[in-house]
């Protein structure tokens, strides 16, 4: 049997649950769960915003802990290895989109809190080519928000190419956008936070910004026209797009990872006349995420975490809900 | 004097109008006019659509003709060389975008029908970086439209490094959406045409596409659910561009060549998790230009134009406001 934490109907708080998970499958991986980060999604899922939760339900995406039982076609990890695992459990494997890298893409991709039960608890099982080895020099108490928010802002630099003699702005400043401040000084990028805190300006720059943009002032904004080549957008509400898209240098991107559920009322001129590129992209591959944790070993790249252990699970929930962790919540032994 | 046609107001006739274009600049060009496109956005302007028209007006900005006069500082065209001018007549040629062979995005290049003359004359004045020699294969009586309207269609190819295995779909086939077909038909793409009109599918294929869909049928375009690496949209109508990113295959892009007025209602979801994108383009830059020029000879790639003499240019104009001309609509002497 394994020891969880589970909610029973939408909303409602974690209790102490157990399953049987049946034998190990040829191809999966089983994980003694040191530590996970709580995820905004975590919530979504637990709360049924996107309508497809199962419950009981078990959160859970951000997880590392120690290999302690592999299948018997499973080669790439072995028991006693520290790893990762993140929003996806298994892949088809098969697929053109698979067979091309892109397992993160892929239609069939399993979901590590989706018809399964996630790391809010001592095991936790995945097909080995979803789980990642740490690298030694990884924290592992705070890695665990690198397996689904800090791959979710990394994968676009790898994806689009992202030079280092960019102008990068970051939209959000949160649990994914401080990773990103982190990632995007290392990339050698000259680095914006957007922010409407601007008491924050010195944290904001000891996490990697070159420059503090006030996005609350209208004429700031106006005064950045043509100069951004990439923007991310963390957030998950309704800005003006269209003021941002005017901050764009030619042939800029503003590229979504945080999902906000109105359409985009985004003008089509503007992105003719300068070329301009709008786009979205979800977590990364295990190769996109092995690349990210060597790059974030070597550069001391490291989320800014608040811990509780799993026995404080629904105070830990309620941090993320009503507080504004700084930056991001994680569960650990 | 140049000898021209002019609009004196808003949507007016053209008639003749006689203007004193004054010494020849150092880095400019004049050329004689031997054949002329209409492009829509001539009829934009006439009409002042765009808040922006000086009158009077005088269109025409897919010129080709013979060069008839040099500045001293000229050396990159002769006198009597065939050449080209499009949608603009000068660039800056010293910010960064131009140096970065970027010409058409930047921000002080000179329209050929704004602050300036068309094409509508028996001379048109450029600045050398802006006229490209017409190769010899190339039949100048119908290369006018390639100027503006295939050179549109063209650049995003070049952009974004369109790979000849992708599948690429063409949403209205008309003056751009018939260049557009020739040209994926010969880089080697899989070609879909969108029609409406699927009683024009023997001649959307005998222009390059290999398959053709009913976009009015929502059974078909939902049939076709993950399945195009990009989609051109040359249209200025508003369509239900969520149905369409839906069709868009994992990392696809939809392309706006055409200028809906309309912000785009698009979802972000579809998006993030498909990492797709939405993007536009304007005309391209000289060297585009004159790539296409070579990919159009070497492949046989030629407009279907409509021909009138340049003192019928307002049946012309009534042709491309009223009719549905197959497919563009050219003046020649």
């Amino acid at each position: 049997m394994i020891k969880a934490y589970a909610a029973s109907a939408p909303g409602a708080k974690l209790e102490p649950f157990e399953y049987e998970p049946g034998p190990l499958a040829h191809d999966d991986v089983e994980i003694d769960v040191e530590s996970c980060g709580i995820c905004h999604s975590d919530i979504s899922m637990l709360d049924n915003d996107w309508g497809v939760t199962q419950y009981p339900f078990v959160p859970g995406h951000e997880v590392v802990g120690v290999v302690s039982a592999v299948g018997d076609n499973v080669s790439s990890v072995e028991i006693g290895q520290r790893v990762g695992l993140g929003w996806h459990s298994a892949y088809c494997n098969t697929c053109g989109t698979c067979q091309s890298g892109d397992h993160n893409l892929c239609s069939k991709a399993e979901i590590t809190i989706g018809g399964r039960h996630g790391g809010f608890a001592e095991q936790v099982r995945a097909q080995a080519s979803a789980v990642v080895p740490l690298p030694e020099g990884i924290n592992p108490d705070s890695a665990g928000p690198m397996l689904c928010g800090g791959i979710t802002v990394f994968n676009p630099l790898v994806q689009f190419g992202v030079s280092p003699t960019s102008k990068v702005g970051v939209i959000g400043i949160g649990g994914l956008g401080h990773i990103a401040l982190q990632f995007l000084n290392a990339w050698g990028c000259e680095v914006t936070a957007f922010t409407r805190n601007t008491e924050e300006a010195d944290e904001l720059q000891k996490l990697g910004a070159h420059k503090v943009l006030n996005s609350s002032n209208a004429e700031e904004l106006k005064a950045a026209a043509r100069s951004f080549d990439l923007i991310l957008s963390t957030v998950n509400v309704k800005l003006d797009w269209n003021a941002y898209v005017a901050t764009l240098a030619p042939k800029g991107r503003l590229h979504f990872v945080g999902a906000t559920l109105e359409p985009l009322g985004v003008n089509v001129f503007p992105l003719i006349l300068g070329q301009r590129s709008v786009s979205g992209s979800p977590v990364g591959s295990p190769a996109t995420i092995s690349k990210m944790l060597q790059f974030a070993d070597l550069h001391n790249i490291e989320p800014v975490t608040e811990y509780f252990s799993f026995d404080q699970v629904n105070e830990a929930l309620d941090r993320m809900r009503n507080g504004k962790p700084h930056y991001r919540v994680v569960l650990k032994r």
